[in-house]
């Protein structure tokens, strides 16, 4: 399993974002096999992770069409800044307190 | 480099939590060779993201003793429930827009 770390300096969130970021996440998750898709927001700061099953999901998703205008829009005029990590998953545990 | 991923559910957070919350950081940071983290909370939804050089780092700094007593605050008190992820960074990049 594999995990894409999305991490952002936010520049100006306008009325396209929430519609093109609701419209990534489905088309991530019908068409490319994301399992899972969580997002934070805290002031300029946005992290958003995405998990996959293999990195050719994450490669084809990477160039999708649709996900290469959001990718120019994000650049361009959502975010300042923004870093992507891709990782495989090791391990994990989770507790209910 | 490694990464650990830390997803919670907020129960409550007390005054206690940011001091103790800022004390683990330090302490994780000056003894056990953690090269960055962040830390983002929207609502109920908190994730935090620590980088490591080594997986051995990342063990003995679970079993640290004031840890240990963060991690059982952590559970009974300000965590309904929460996941933690260890994971490989195999690659990454970033742009400034």
């Amino acid at each position: 399993m594999y995990a894409v770390i999305f991490k952002a300096e936010i520049n100006k969130l306008d009325s396209r974002y929430s519609e093109v970021a609701s419209q990534m996440r489905e088309l991530a998750t019908n068409k490319y096999g994301c399992t899972e898709f969580i997002s934070v927001t805290e002031g300029a700061q946005e992290i958003a992770i995405s998990y996959w099953q293999d990195q050719e999901q994450i490669k084809h998703w990477k160039q999708d069409s649709e996900h290469l205008v959001a990718q120019e829009l994000g650049r361009s005029i959502w975010y300042k800044s923004y870093k992507v990590q891709i990782l495989k998953i090791l391990r994990e545990y989770s507790t209910n307190a």
